[in-house]
């Protein structure tokens, strides 16, 4: 039998909190012994719309490591707030599972001091969807073995920016491990401007819109004969809280920090 | 049991040709009676290498038509050949499957007189890959009720032009049959020019180009809640001669001139 | 501009119900004139959580209509209530638009004679996902011209029936056009059992089941040196309110009783 | 530049020795100083129908060694022959890469022994479709991450064995690394048997059939919210010659005995 890890969650009633949450409950070896949020204190969640937990809400958070004595801190809330969190999280002996973004270089070395000084471990995740990273791995892994690839990712038309990051990191992570490579026949010609998608280092990307798709990517590679395909859908944001159960199993496994779950995917 | 037809090919040497050939010798309810050649007349195809067939050859068609009184010619020649052969086949009550492209209105309206006269079918087909052409059908049929559409298209890095004719050909099919429609957020924004691809009356075209793939175009539709993905894989040439035997076939069942195998595909 | 079309709901408080009240809602030339239910008579939509409109809510669907006097009713209620409620609409006036099933032969004849004696249209549609209605429909098609296809259908793992309604019903459609055919190698051998999948009358079905999956379908063709996929994916119930609103529309502009939406659909 | 590797090919008139011929023939730094046939020894490849290169034939293995002093054997013949002359390469200092089946354990011990003692590399490799390779390698990492996983393999319909050498060998690599698990819902029914398709260690196999494929699979792993598919076309034989040319290179660089291409692949 797995042993129970304590877990304490900040920013509970955000959309990736209220996730949390429900995560916590369902897993059989974590225990959700408090929340922070910046209101309702002395209330329990369950006192909450959409609540069924009965964990105790706290202002404070040091009020809150002090009662509950937590293993591990869930932070969803702001990079500002973020940091302060994790900092603190830290100095009280609890691990972090952070998904907030805006670490700079020095707030890392900072961090990675505190851990080492504590012994503990730390786990920093812009992006906690596990399939989504392995794509991104399985990615960049097979831009040595072939050396033409193509970006498709798919979301809906309410999408502002394109590519979208995940797109945009892939290829970067591609074209950090071969060679810069001007892909498609050299003379190739577009009858419509566009046709051939935007370019990054060779690399094609292309950013499809359409009302109903909700989050989906494809990498397909190429070579003599064959083609490799990898897919990731997502479909909602659950799909993230696997990510989370992960980070905070690994949590208690290291005693370093760790800046993105794919240092810790094998 | 099905009644046999007698066929005659102009063109056996080319690629399609060869491809017909086998087709004829294939199928149990075609007679391959003889084939049109500008080359090596009076021998017969299994004299030249790569063909088993005792079918004689023609260097004149008229001789070729009167001695093996065809019931259908098969003309996989050139556009300016084809035209020639189109008429003399008519003439001689032969329906003809005809595979080249380059007729015109006037072209298409003298053969229909002609169709009419002698109460036979013709068949003029620019495209013969039934799968590409139901792909087409659909497309536009779909295009009636989902307003949103990306259109992929597949092909080698070798292919110089971009959209492919097909994926062109499919973009002004829906364009037939819907309101011009601005697809995307009004406000996106390309982070990288041409990732959203070429546009065509709103809709959006997107062309992929890796070594090892052949010619493929998948066709999404996108409303709420749901997509529909309608994809045709083309893996080599023999996706052609399911369409010129379903050619064959019809001719004989309709006696007029029809352009374009989707106006006999219901 | 579309002229308004005044709407009914019954059944405004299920999951499709509170969908088709939203629906009413958000398109402009439909106006939601009334709501039916078994309780809450005398209130409105907007008392109940989960609601904003401020249509009336009737326990009694004759003095609704009486009331309210609409020129359509979506029903969406139960098999039972639903047959008595088509009923009731028509003899009233109102075109119903129905999405319960369980109407016997005999009961589509009296609905018959009753559109036919108010010279009013009325649709009853097991299925108003539009783009799975397109799926079966084009498969329908494609089975024409290519003899050998297998159906693909994948759910989330809490579905207990293998294969599916939609994937059996499209298997039905295409072996309605099609002769019998043992598909597959005479000789091939299962090493696995059940590796070929399930077989209706020689088509091949395979019930993919995996958690995170939602509802999706592919068919799929082969033919000589190409293949043909059709697929469907379904994300929410978002997805049937497009039928609900083409059944809306079309009611007004027919005067027969229709049965499936296939059959309004070209 | 990189230093060109004289190869000499074993087996240069089966399918694959053909393309490994074209290999030689068309990559840079590959010179191919002579090739071993059981027959049309004292001949050059170019005396043959089908090939230009104008290397020489030798029917003595030996003969071929010292007359051409190769770096890397490219063996292509049958189990019992490529395990002869894989002994004599080591014997001789060339290095062997050998696509035949059929080893031993004791046999490979014996291979290692001389690999040692010899100081030079051999490769091993029952299947050189780098693209394949990489799937199942992908396949076996996300099932550390993905507990549930569905293969759908599709081939044409003249293959007799269901499921698929390479369907089996990717679910093994699957269940090897995670434990078993009886997938789907408990209690889920097959309306049609075989809906499910097989079962390797709860893993699910479908063995889709059709004409017009070549060989092409799938495998999708289902999480909360997300799917995440891994699928290879294998499009002809070329698809092979990836393989050869990254197996001659890398033996270059080792000076072990190595099975199975995915050992030499990060």
């Amino acid at each position: 039998m797995e042993k129970t890890i304590k877990v304490v969650i900040a920013g509970p009633r955000g959309r990736m909190g209220r996730e949390a949450v429900k995560l916590a409950e369902e897993t059989a070896h974590f225990e959700l012994v408090g929340v922070v949020d910046h209101k309702f204190g002395g209330m329990q969640l369950s006192d909450l719309e959409g609540f069924t937990s009965n964990a105790a809400i706290y202002e404070s958070m040091t009020e809150c490591f002090t009662e509950t004595n937590p293993d591990v801190l869930i932070d969803l809330t702001t990079p500002e707030i973020g940091k302060k969190h994790t900092r603190l999280a830290l100095e009280y002996g609890v691990r972090p599972v952070v998904g907030t973004t805006g670490f700079s270089e020095s707030d890392l070395k900072e961090l990675e001091g505190l851990t080492e000084q504590k012994g503990i471990g730390a786990i920093i995740a812009p992006n906690f969807a596990i399939g989504a990273i392995l794509m991104m791995k399985f990615s960049k892994m097979a831009a040595k073995y072939f050396e033409d690839v193509e970006i498709l990712e798919m979301h809906h038309d309410q999408k502002l920016d394109a590519p979208s990051g995940t797109g945009m990191k892939t290829a970067e992570l591609i074209a950090s491990v071969r060679e810069s490579k001007q892909q498609g026949h050299p003379d190739e010609t577009e009858l419509l401007p566009g046709a051939r998608g935007a370019e990054f280092d060779g690399i094609r990307l292309h950013s499809i819109r359409l009302p109903g798709l909700i989050a989906h990517q494809e990498v397909i590679f190429g070579g003599n004969g064959q083609s490799l395909k990898i897919r990731h859908d997502s479909y909602n944001r659950e799909s993230f809280m696997s990510g989370v159960k992960f980070a905070v199993e690994q949590a208690m496994k290291i005693d370093v920090l760790v800046y993105g779950l794919e240092n810790l995917m094998e």
